[in-house]
């Protein structure tokens, strides 16, 4: 019988435990706080934001999200941002992608500092991750890092296949993983035969948001399963492997929704208290 | 017949390109400079850089190297390299590796101001590497990505495999790879069954220093094969490949001496040019 892992639970037990460092801060006159930069009015951004910011709260922080109209120009973000870093001095500050086309991404990012860079998306802190000196570990890395622990994968030896290249997940995972000398392997899109790739993979980490994509032919039998797409059809969220028929032939898989999801909240706001507990 | 990837015949062209620039410089009253720090007495170390200086001056440059004890402390290292950037302005700077163990290297390297970084080896140019927003690429990548599009390889839908996970070459090559939206496989001295990867791969980079690591048995028919590695016996040099087999097997391939070791002092005097008709 396969395991479905419950990003839930796990997400619990980090939220306790950083309701706790809270506590602790608070007794120090410190209250945690994170800062979110909305752009424009994407639904699933919006949506995305509400959660972070609900289980702030939720565990004693402070969050407050600012929101900018779809116009805005890059120039006009980055003062903004600045402006905001330098009166409000959140201790963690994240811009929500995606930005819209007519906005230089990471001239953007790049303006956030980086000890309050808790998405670890700064060209400094990735070329930290890329030395193994970060501070951050970007919290979707952190929340499949976490999942692996608790499945006590050994990841020396271990073949690890990435479908999906993005800067959220593919490109730092890699960086990650390298560090932890595992073998890795990252497809995209133009990888011509896919399922040549996935099913010698002992670990399969997909992150493509196309529904259907991992089809239970594609994945080896015990394989470890981490389904970090999403995408919509109607209200409903999906994952990129098919997950009934997955599951049955995978040693353990995450759901969608309550997978990887729940997880990468809880160690964004583990991050947002580090960089609150680190001395200016 | 396979062919033989002749680096030097390579290399002199891009010297003779780099020396034209070198001309248009001087009529400006720019002489291109580069400094190389040198930590004790590893003699395969002071070759490589002997072979440097030979270069820079042939092509009309100056190139200064900075001799430290074995002894020598981060500390101190540290100081003298910010004190010879302050004082003799180089246009471009490197750090010759391998540097004692005593040493903490990132450190070290990161005193390179980045627009003199002609290795890219600080943090903030391999983040700049991640993001794809880069002024230099690591000389050796860049020689890798020369004799790929020598040999008039389109990236996409190419499954590459790379042996070797070091800072010089198999990181810093992946983060341009998956720029270039190549499919990645990256294995190390863990990888379980080395063949069962290297088998399928469409270009082979090998980057380990070990002695016939790769046989013939080990690639796919009319790959290329890119030897980076390194190793000594006696004087005598030797890449990864067991060349005299291999190259049967190969579409082509790169010997070792003679492949992509000149073209990396190439690239690397290239990008302290590139450095030096950068305004300050």
């Amino acid at each position: 019988m396969s395991k479905i892992i419950d990003g839930n639970a796990l997400a619990n037990t980090i939220h306790a435990e950083t309701a706790e460092l809270v506590k602790i801060l608070k007794m120090q006159k410190i209250v945690p706080k994170l800062a979110v930069f909305l752009v424009g009015k994407n639904p699933a951004s919006a949506s995305y934001v509400e959660k972070k910011k609900k289980w702030a709260e939720y565990i004693g922080m402070n969050c407050e999200v600012y929101k900018f109209p779809e116009t805005i120009t890059t120039k006009k973000l980055v003062e903004e941002i600045k402006k905001i870093q330098q009166t409000k001095k959140p201790h963690g500050c994240i811009v929500q992608l995606p930005l819209p086309v007519h906005i230089d991404r990471q001239e953007v990012l790049n303006t956030i500092l980086p000890k309050r860079d808790v998405d670890c998306l700064t060209e400094i802190n990735l070329g930290k991750l890329a030395t193994g000196r970060t501070i951050f570990y970007p919290p979707t890395v952190s929340a499949i890092l976490h999942i692996l622990e608790e499945e006590k994968v050994n990841l020396k030896e271990k073949h690890v296949v990435i479908v999906g290249a993005g800067i959220l997940v593919g490109k730092p995972l890699t960086s990650v993983l390298l560090y932890k000398e595992a073998t890795v392997t990252i497809c995209n899109k133009y990888t011509k035969n896919l399922k040549k790739q996935t099913k010698y993979a002992d670990i399969l980490v997909t992150a493509v948001g196309q529904k259907d994509l991992i089809r239970k032919d594609m994945i080896k039998r015990n394989a470890i399963v981490i389904d970090v797409g999403v995408s919509f059809k109607g209200k409903k969220m999906y994952g990129d492997a098919e997950f009934a028929k997955v599951m049955k032939k995978a040693k353990s898989i995450t759901p969608t929704p309550g997978g990887v999801g729940p997880l990468t909240v809880a160690f964004l706001l583990r991050n947002t208290v580090i960089a609150a507990s680190t001395k200016e």
